[in-house]
Protein backbone atom coordinates (compact mmCIF):
# COMPACT_ATOMS: atom_id res chain seq x y z
CA UNK A 1 0.00 0.00 0.00
CA UNK A 2 3.09 2.34 -0.81
CA UNK A 3 1.67 4.13 -3.42
CA UNK A 4 -1.76 4.67 -1.95
CA UNK A 5 0.38 5.75 1.43
CA UNK A 6 2.14 8.55 -0.80
CA UNK A 7 -0.67 9.79 -2.62
CA UNK A 8 -3.03 10.40 0.84
CA UNK A 9 0.73 11.86 2.38
CA UNK A 10 0.47 14.34 -0.22
CA UNK A 11 -3.42 14.89 -0.45
CA UNK A 12 -2.94 15.88 3.12
CA UNK A 13 0.09 17.97 2.95
CA UNK A 14 -1.88 19.83 0.15
CA UNK A 15 -4.69 19.99 2.18
CA UNK A 16 -2.73 21.68 5.10
CA UNK A 17 -1.68 24.37 2.52
CA UNK A 18 -5.10 25.46 2.24
CA UNK A 19 -6.00 25.59 5.97
CA UNK A 20 -2.43 27.37 6.53
CA UNK A 21 -4.48 29.85 3.71
CA UNK A 22 -7.65 29.81 6.08
CA UNK A 23 -5.40 31.45 8.90
CA UNK A 24 -3.37 33.76 6.31
CA UNK A 25 -6.69 35.42 5.04
CA UNK A 26 -8.13 35.71 8.39
CA UNK A 27 -5.33 38.51 9.38
CA UNK A 28 -5.57 39.66 5.60
CA UNK A 29 -9.32 40.38 5.55
CA UNK A 30 -9.79 40.90 9.60
CA UNK A 31 -12.32 38.14 9.96
CA UNK A 32 -11.98 37.68 13.25
CA UNK A 33 -12.52 33.50 14.91
CA UNK A 34 -15.82 32.45 15.29
CA UNK A 35 -16.99 34.08 12.69
CA UNK A 36 -16.50 32.02 9.28
CA UNK A 37 -18.04 34.95 7.06
CA UNK A 38 -18.17 38.55 6.11
CA UNK A 39 -15.85 39.23 3.62
CA UNK A 40 -15.78 37.64 0.16
CA UNK A 41 -12.27 37.24 -0.33
CA UNK A 42 -12.22 35.38 3.23
CA UNK A 43 -14.92 33.16 2.27
CA UNK A 44 -13.70 31.93 -1.06
CA UNK A 45 -10.51 30.85 0.67
CA UNK A 46 -12.30 29.10 3.30
CA UNK A 47 -14.28 27.27 1.07
CA UNK A 48 -11.58 25.85 -0.94
CA UNK A 49 -10.17 24.57 2.20
CA UNK A 50 -13.72 23.13 3.12
CA UNK A 51 -14.98 21.69 0.18
CA UNK A 52 -11.15 19.88 0.00
CA UNK A 53 -12.20 18.36 3.48
CA UNK A 54 -14.91 17.22 1.77
CA UNK A 55 -13.69 15.52 -0.81
CA UNK A 56 -11.01 14.07 1.14
CA UNK A 57 -13.41 12.06 3.09
CA UNK A 58 -14.27 10.22 -0.24
CA UNK A 59 -10.70 10.24 -1.48
CA UNK A 60 -8.42 8.65 1.08
CA UNK A 61 -10.65 5.88 1.95
CA UNK A 62 -11.51 5.26 -1.56
CA UNK A 63 -7.79 5.08 -2.60
CA UNK A 64 -6.78 2.31 -0.26
CA UNK A 65 -10.06 0.59 -1.21
CA UNK A 66 -8.50 1.03 -4.99
CA UNK A 67 -5.28 0.46 -4.56
CA UNK A 68 -5.83 -3.34 -2.31
CA UNK A 69 -8.64 -4.40 -4.58
CA UNK A 70 -7.64 -3.19 -7.67
CA UNK A 71 -4.67 -1.65 -8.64
CA UNK A 72 -1.71 -0.61 -6.15
CA UNK A 73 -0.47 1.39 -9.45
CA UNK A 74 -3.14 3.54 -11.17
CA UNK A 75 -4.01 4.58 -7.66
CA UNK A 76 -1.36 6.91 -8.75
CA UNK A 77 -2.59 8.19 -11.37
CA UNK A 78 -5.78 8.91 -10.08
CA UNK A 79 -3.61 10.50 -6.48
CA UNK A 80 -1.76 12.73 -9.19
CA UNK A 81 -5.19 13.84 -10.83
CA UNK A 82 -6.85 14.66 -7.54
CA UNK A 83 -4.18 16.83 -6.58
CA UNK A 84 -3.76 18.86 -9.56
CA UNK A 85 -7.34 19.09 -9.72
CA UNK A 86 -7.69 20.45 -6.07
CA UNK A 87 -4.94 23.22 -7.19
CA UNK A 88 -6.59 24.22 -10.10
CA UNK A 89 -10.12 24.45 -8.04
CA UNK A 90 -8.08 26.73 -5.54
CA UNK A 91 -6.58 28.83 -8.30
CA UNK A 92 -10.53 29.15 -9.82
CA UNK A 93 -12.50 29.82 -6.85
CA UNK A 94 -10.31 32.37 -5.46
CA UNK A 95 -10.19 34.38 -8.67
CA UNK A 96 -14.34 33.78 -9.24
CA UNK A 97 -15.95 31.12 -7.68
CA UNK A 98 -18.30 30.81 -11.09
CA UNK A 99 -15.08 29.26 -12.87
CA UNK A 100 -14.70 26.44 -10.23
CA UNK A 101 -16.34 23.74 -12.79
CA UNK A 102 -13.11 22.80 -14.10
CA UNK A 103 -11.33 21.65 -10.83
CA UNK A 104 -14.54 20.58 -9.26
CA UNK A 105 -15.40 18.49 -12.19
CA UNK A 106 -11.71 16.90 -11.82
CA UNK A 107 -11.96 16.02 -8.11
CA UNK A 108 -15.97 14.85 -8.95
CA UNK A 109 -14.62 12.61 -11.54
CA UNK A 110 -11.37 11.19 -9.92
CA UNK A 111 -13.42 9.97 -6.68
CA UNK A 112 -15.83 8.58 -9.11
CA UNK A 113 -13.16 6.61 -11.05
CA UNK A 114 -11.87 5.50 -7.57
CA UNK A 115 -15.11 4.78 -6.01
CA UNK A 116 -16.31 2.50 -9.36
CA UNK A 117 -12.74 0.81 -9.40
CA UNK A 118 -13.00 -0.10 -6.17
CA UNK A 119 -15.83 -1.82 -6.13
CA UNK A 120 -15.36 -3.54 -9.44
CA UNK A 121 -12.32 -4.88 -7.60
CA UNK A 122 -14.27 -5.83 -4.35
CA UNK A 123 -16.98 -7.40 -6.31
CA UNK A 124 -14.85 -9.68 -7.82
CA UNK A 125 -12.75 -10.65 -4.43
CA UNK A 126 -15.97 -11.18 -2.87
CA UNK A 127 -18.00 -13.40 -5.18
CA UNK A 128 -15.43 -14.52 -8.08
CA UNK B 1 -11.84 -6.52 5.32
CA UNK B 2 -14.41 -7.19 2.61
CA UNK B 3 -17.41 -6.06 4.74
CA UNK B 4 -16.24 -3.73 6.25
CA UNK B 5 -15.18 -1.64 2.70
CA UNK B 6 -18.14 -2.74 1.46
CA UNK B 7 -20.17 -0.74 3.79
CA UNK B 8 -17.73 2.07 3.58
CA UNK B 9 -17.99 2.62 0.00
CA UNK B 10 -22.10 2.35 0.21
CA UNK B 11 -21.71 4.85 2.96
CA UNK B 12 -19.55 7.03 0.62
CA UNK B 13 -22.00 6.57 -2.48
CA UNK B 14 -24.77 7.84 -0.26
CA UNK B 15 -22.39 10.74 0.80
CA UNK B 16 -21.83 11.53 -2.64
CA UNK B 17 -25.86 11.44 -3.68
CA UNK B 18 -25.80 14.04 -0.72
CA UNK B 19 -23.10 16.27 -2.37
CA UNK B 20 -24.51 16.14 -5.79
CA UNK B 21 -27.73 17.25 -4.07
CA UNK B 22 -26.12 20.38 -2.46
CA UNK B 23 -25.07 21.91 -6.06
CA UNK B 24 -28.36 21.11 -7.59
CA UNK B 25 -29.93 23.13 -4.39
CA UNK B 26 -27.27 25.99 -5.19
CA UNK B 27 -28.88 26.32 -8.51
CA UNK B 28 -32.59 25.36 -7.48
CA UNK B 29 -32.56 28.20 -4.76
CA UNK B 30 -29.88 30.85 -6.29
CA UNK B 31 -27.28 30.12 -3.52
CA UNK B 32 -23.75 31.56 -5.59
CA UNK B 33 -20.54 30.09 -4.08
CA UNK B 34 -19.08 30.99 -1.93
CA UNK B 35 -22.45 31.35 0.29
CA UNK B 36 -23.58 28.78 2.28
CA UNK B 37 -26.49 30.00 3.37
CA UNK B 38 -29.55 32.93 2.82
CA UNK B 39 -32.37 30.25 2.37
CA UNK B 40 -33.87 28.08 4.16
CA UNK B 41 -33.91 25.12 2.09
CA UNK B 42 -30.95 25.19 0.58
CA UNK B 43 -29.08 25.83 4.24
CA UNK B 44 -30.87 21.93 5.08
CA UNK B 45 -29.80 20.72 2.08
CA UNK B 46 -26.36 21.65 2.77
CA UNK B 47 -26.46 20.58 6.61
CA UNK B 48 -27.68 16.99 5.56
CA UNK B 49 -24.35 17.31 3.71
CA UNK B 50 -22.57 18.69 6.43
CA UNK B 51 -23.38 16.13 9.41
CA UNK B 52 -23.07 13.55 7.11
CA UNK B 53 -19.48 14.00 6.59
CA UNK B 54 -19.41 14.84 10.55
CA UNK B 55 -20.32 11.28 11.13
CA UNK B 56 -18.22 9.53 8.45
CA UNK B 57 -14.94 10.46 9.87
CA UNK B 58 -16.33 8.51 13.26
CA UNK B 59 -18.07 5.74 11.01
CA UNK B 60 -15.11 4.91 8.75
CA UNK B 61 -12.04 4.62 11.32
CA UNK B 62 -14.69 3.02 13.66
CA UNK B 63 -16.25 0.95 11.31
CA UNK B 64 -12.60 -0.71 9.98
CA UNK B 65 -11.87 -1.36 13.89
CA UNK B 66 -14.78 -2.82 14.81
CA UNK B 67 -14.59 -5.08 11.80
CA UNK B 68 -11.03 -5.64 12.43
CA UNK B 69 -10.68 -5.97 16.28
CA UNK B 70 -14.67 -7.87 16.98
CA UNK B 71 -16.67 -8.78 13.89
CA UNK B 72 -16.41 -8.95 10.50
CA UNK B 73 -19.93 -10.37 10.09
CA UNK B 74 -21.45 -7.37 12.32
CA UNK B 75 -19.96 -4.74 10.86
CA UNK B 76 -22.85 -5.38 7.69
CA UNK B 77 -25.71 -5.04 10.60
CA UNK B 78 -24.12 -1.65 12.12
CA UNK B 79 -23.47 -0.45 8.15
CA UNK B 80 -27.16 -1.08 6.88
CA UNK B 81 -28.28 0.98 10.18
CA UNK B 82 -25.92 3.80 9.62
CA UNK B 83 -27.09 4.58 5.88
CA UNK B 84 -30.85 3.87 6.60
CA UNK B 85 -30.24 6.41 9.15
CA UNK B 86 -29.01 8.94 6.95
CA UNK B 87 -31.49 8.69 4.80
CA UNK B 88 -33.86 9.28 7.24
CA UNK B 89 -32.32 12.18 8.79
CA UNK B 90 -32.12 13.29 5.39
CA UNK B 91 -35.76 12.96 4.79
CA UNK B 92 -36.53 14.29 7.86
CA UNK B 93 -33.86 17.42 7.82
CA UNK B 94 -35.36 18.77 4.68
CA UNK B 95 -39.12 18.28 5.05
CA UNK B 96 -38.57 19.84 8.91
CA UNK B 97 -35.28 20.49 11.00
CA UNK B 98 -37.67 19.83 14.51
CA UNK B 99 -38.02 16.25 12.91
CA UNK B 100 -34.59 15.27 12.68
CA UNK B 101 -34.06 13.84 16.41
CA UNK B 102 -34.83 9.48 14.50
CA UNK B 103 -32.27 9.66 11.90
CA UNK B 104 -30.01 11.56 14.09
CA UNK B 105 -30.57 8.96 17.09
CA UNK B 106 -29.51 5.84 14.65
CA UNK B 107 -26.58 8.05 13.50
CA UNK B 108 -25.51 8.26 17.00
CA UNK B 109 -26.31 5.32 18.47
CA UNK B 110 -24.87 3.09 15.00
CA UNK B 111 -21.36 5.23 15.75
CA UNK B 112 -21.79 4.68 19.51
CA UNK B 113 -22.02 0.66 19.39
CA UNK B 114 -19.01 0.69 16.37
CA UNK B 115 -16.53 2.42 18.89
CA UNK B 116 -17.84 0.49 22.09
CA UNK B 117 -17.43 -2.49 20.34
CA UNK B 118 -14.20 -1.56 18.49
CA UNK B 119 -12.65 -0.51 22.44
CA UNK B 120 -13.58 -4.08 23.61
CA UNK B 121 -11.80 -5.85 20.77
CA UNK B 122 -9.02 -4.03 20.88
CA UNK B 123 -8.33 -4.16 24.88
CA UNK B 124 -8.94 -7.74 24.35
CA UNK B 125 -6.54 -7.84 21.66
CA UNK B 126 -3.77 -5.85 23.83
CA UNK B 127 -4.28 -7.22 27.20
CA UNK B 128 -5.88 -10.54 26.90
CA UNK C 1 -1.52 -1.46 15.20
CA UNK C 2 -3.02 -1.49 17.98
CA UNK C 3 -1.59 1.58 19.62
CA UNK C 4 -2.59 3.82 16.43
CA UNK C 5 -6.27 2.17 16.90
CA UNK C 6 -6.31 2.80 20.23
CA UNK C 7 -5.32 6.67 19.67
CA UNK C 8 -7.41 6.70 16.78
CA UNK C 9 -10.40 5.56 19.24
CA UNK C 10 -9.85 8.04 21.70
CA UNK C 11 -9.74 10.98 19.57
CA UNK C 12 -12.99 9.85 18.12
CA UNK C 13 -14.39 10.01 22.04
CA UNK C 14 -12.90 13.35 22.29
CA UNK C 15 -14.34 14.31 18.95
CA UNK C 16 -18.11 13.01 19.86
CA UNK C 17 -18.04 14.51 22.97
CA UNK C 18 -17.49 18.02 21.07
CA UNK C 19 -20.67 17.07 18.77
CA UNK C 20 -22.72 16.10 21.91
CA UNK C 21 -21.54 19.63 23.13
CA UNK C 22 -22.78 21.33 20.04
CA UNK C 23 -26.21 19.65 20.63
CA UNK C 24 -26.17 20.64 24.09
CA UNK C 25 -25.42 24.67 22.74
CA UNK C 26 -28.27 24.45 20.33
CA UNK C 27 -30.81 24.41 23.44
CA UNK C 28 -28.47 26.57 25.94
CA UNK C 29 -28.05 29.44 22.99
CA UNK C 30 -31.01 28.90 21.15
CA UNK C 31 -30.06 28.12 17.61
CA UNK C 32 -32.17 26.23 15.95
CA UNK C 33 -31.34 24.28 13.18
CA UNK C 34 -30.26 24.86 10.04
CA UNK C 35 -28.95 27.54 11.93
CA UNK C 36 -25.51 27.54 12.84
CA UNK C 37 -24.50 30.96 13.63
CA UNK C 38 -26.13 34.35 15.51
CA UNK C 39 -25.03 33.70 18.62
CA UNK C 40 -21.59 34.25 19.30
CA UNK C 41 -21.02 31.36 22.27
CA UNK C 42 -22.94 28.55 20.10
CA UNK C 43 -19.96 29.88 17.35
CA UNK C 44 -17.40 28.86 19.50
CA UNK C 45 -18.63 25.49 20.28
CA UNK C 46 -19.80 24.82 16.86
CA UNK C 47 -16.08 26.16 15.59
CA UNK C 48 -14.26 23.90 18.34
CA UNK C 49 -16.11 20.43 16.92
CA UNK C 50 -15.68 21.93 13.14
CA UNK C 51 -12.15 22.53 13.48
CA UNK C 52 -11.59 19.24 15.22
CA UNK C 53 -12.84 17.67 12.22
CA UNK C 54 -10.49 19.38 10.49
CA UNK C 55 -7.78 18.50 11.78
CA UNK C 56 -8.91 14.63 12.24
CA UNK C 57 -8.98 13.89 8.53
CA UNK C 58 -5.23 14.76 8.77
CA UNK C 59 -4.53 13.31 12.28
CA UNK C 60 -6.40 9.75 11.41
CA UNK C 61 -4.39 8.56 8.18
CA UNK C 62 -1.31 10.16 9.17
CA UNK C 63 -0.88 8.14 12.63
CA UNK C 64 -1.54 4.66 11.17
CA UNK C 65 0.93 5.42 8.30
CA UNK C 66 3.40 6.77 10.60
CA UNK C 67 3.00 3.90 13.33
CA UNK C 68 3.22 1.20 10.39
CA UNK C 69 5.99 3.21 8.57
CA UNK C 70 7.85 4.49 10.99
CA UNK C 71 6.95 3.92 14.65
CA UNK C 72 4.07 1.83 16.47
CA UNK C 73 5.26 3.44 19.31
CA UNK C 74 6.17 7.08 19.24
CA UNK C 75 1.78 7.10 17.57
CA UNK C 76 1.54 7.29 21.17
CA UNK C 77 2.93 10.17 22.20
CA UNK C 78 1.59 11.90 19.05
CA UNK C 79 -1.85 10.75 20.38
CA UNK C 80 -1.69 11.92 23.76
CA UNK C 81 -0.50 15.31 22.34
CA UNK C 82 -3.34 15.76 19.89
CA UNK C 83 -5.67 15.10 22.36
CA UNK C 84 -4.21 17.10 24.73
CA UNK C 85 -4.20 19.91 22.30
CA UNK C 86 -7.88 19.29 21.48
CA UNK C 87 -8.77 19.76 25.16
CA UNK C 88 -6.72 22.79 25.86
CA UNK C 89 -8.08 24.31 22.20
CA UNK C 90 -11.96 23.53 23.49
CA UNK C 91 -11.42 25.51 26.98
CA UNK C 92 -9.22 28.37 25.63
CA UNK C 93 -11.98 29.03 22.59
CA UNK C 94 -14.90 28.68 24.61
CA UNK C 95 -13.30 31.55 26.95
CA UNK C 96 -12.19 33.68 24.34
CA UNK C 97 -11.23 32.77 20.46
CA UNK C 98 -8.16 35.00 20.39
CA UNK C 99 -6.76 32.79 23.04
CA UNK C 100 -6.66 29.51 21.39
CA UNK C 101 -3.31 29.68 19.72
CA UNK C 102 -1.35 27.68 22.25
CA UNK C 103 -4.23 24.45 21.51
CA UNK C 104 -4.24 25.01 18.12
CA UNK C 105 -0.13 25.43 17.27
CA UNK C 106 0.33 21.75 19.68
CA UNK C 107 -2.99 19.97 17.16
CA UNK C 108 -0.70 21.96 14.15
CA UNK C 109 2.28 20.75 15.54
CA UNK C 110 1.18 17.25 16.22
CA UNK C 111 0.22 16.44 12.81
CA UNK C 112 3.46 17.85 10.82
CA UNK C 113 5.15 15.65 13.39
CA UNK C 114 2.93 12.74 12.30
CA UNK C 115 3.08 13.66 8.56
CA UNK C 116 6.87 14.21 8.26
CA UNK C 117 7.60 10.87 10.09
CA UNK C 118 5.23 8.68 8.04
CA UNK C 119 6.63 10.92 4.97
CA UNK C 120 10.53 9.35 6.35
CA UNK C 121 9.13 5.88 7.21
CA UNK C 122 7.40 5.44 3.72
CA UNK C 123 10.74 6.89 1.78
CA UNK C 124 12.85 4.36 3.51
CA UNK C 125 9.82 1.41 2.88
CA UNK C 126 9.96 2.43 -0.72
CA UNK C 127 13.22 3.48 -2.09
CA UNK C 128 16.01 1.62 0.49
Amino acid sequence: MENATLIVLLALLQYIWFTVCVGLARGKYNVDAPACDGDENFARVFRVQQNTMEQLIVFIPASYAFAWYLSPLWVLATGVAFILGRFLYSAEYTRDPKTRTPGMGLTLATNAVLLVGAFYGLAKAMFF
